[in-house]
């Protein structure tokens, strides 16, 4: 997706080799108008698959679900990583380890929202080692729903999470893919894609 | 705002005589239908103010914020409520209790998003005390900004934020105002105004 690897040279910060930084437009400060964008690309990604769902996870992942989930006519839910007093119901529990803030999570889903038939698409703002994904996957699986397709907005491809996941046979859809960080500039594995042709 | 009244009578639950859930639409699970309309009355209640910015607060705050700062055309920021690791700048800081989770978070908000001419719309799901409103405010004004206006999905009109905010001085704009919880039923303010015309 063009706009949002053009978005991501002009504002992002690589903070080392493996962090990126994108806090002005999807991880504190929100643009609201590329979410739209990049909300309409999961569905046009997507439409053909009768999707009935969308699983995120608290906080980033939340912007770009709601406008896939407004085009592909669908709810978006997402999961907690902290315990709420009015959550009480059958809890759908997964653990899962943040690099990012150094600490392990347990994201929760009440089960009511999801049911054996749903055809879940799960979306994510980051794919690294794939921690989240596979959470929410185990999280799906354990509701006896079908995880249909991954839509990740960005990939960090030189990390094991999208092998992994491809390896497992899901549909991964990362809107940008990030070949290395080195050197504090992104390089993106599209760009080379382009260079060949 | 009457789709949102009777979407809380279908589908909200009363826990107690002070706690409403609404996981099936606004706090867990999310309508993008209804966050829309909820974006666009925020955007209609507010589009003569001028705002230049929208401060939420992460996680339900999110969805009806950023589909108010696509109609006004402005960007939204989400406070976190636990320290990112990339989340490294100087940072504006506000400490909120929490009465639904018991607990006192410190909330951030890095200072690059906030400017001194920023005109600023706070956007959340809940207000009753009033705790995370007032973190809110404290954010905007230690950036040097100006609070035009706090838009609020569901007001709990029973407990003290609403009328204290107003107090203060502020325009409070609630699209659901509910009068009481009390033998398991909700109350609308609005009912009452109803019954008199």
């Amino acid at each position: 997706m063009k706009v949002l690897r053009e978005k991501i040279q002009d504002e992002g910060i690589v903070l080392s080799d493996g962090v990126l930084k994108v806090d002005s437009f999807l991880n504190h400060q929100i643009d609201p108008y590329l979410m739209k964008e990049i909300g309409s690309e999961f569905a046009r990604l997507f439409k053909a698959e009768g999707i009935t769902k969308i699983v995120t996870i608290e906080s980033s992942g939340i912007s770009p679900a709601v406008f896939a989930g407004l085009e592909l006519g669908v709810k978006v839910i997402f999961a907690r990583k902290k315990k709420s007093l009015t959550l009480t119901d059958n809890l759908l529990v997964s653990s899962v380890y943040s690099f990012t803030k150094q600490e392990e999570n347990t994201i929760t889903v009440s089960s009511q929202f999801i049911t054996e038939s749903d055809r879940v698409l799960i979306i994510d703002d980051f794919l690294a080692n794939g921690e989240a994904a596979k959470g929410l996957i185990e999280i799906v699986k354990k509701a006896g729903a079908s995880v249909i397709g991954i839509g990740i907005v960005i990939e960090k491809s030189f990390q094991k999470g999208a092998e992994e996941l491809k390896d497992l046979g899901y549909r991964v859809e990362s809107l940008a893919r990030i070949k290395s960080l080195t050197d504090g500039k992104v390089r993106f594995v599209e760009d080379q894609v382009e260079v060949r042709v």
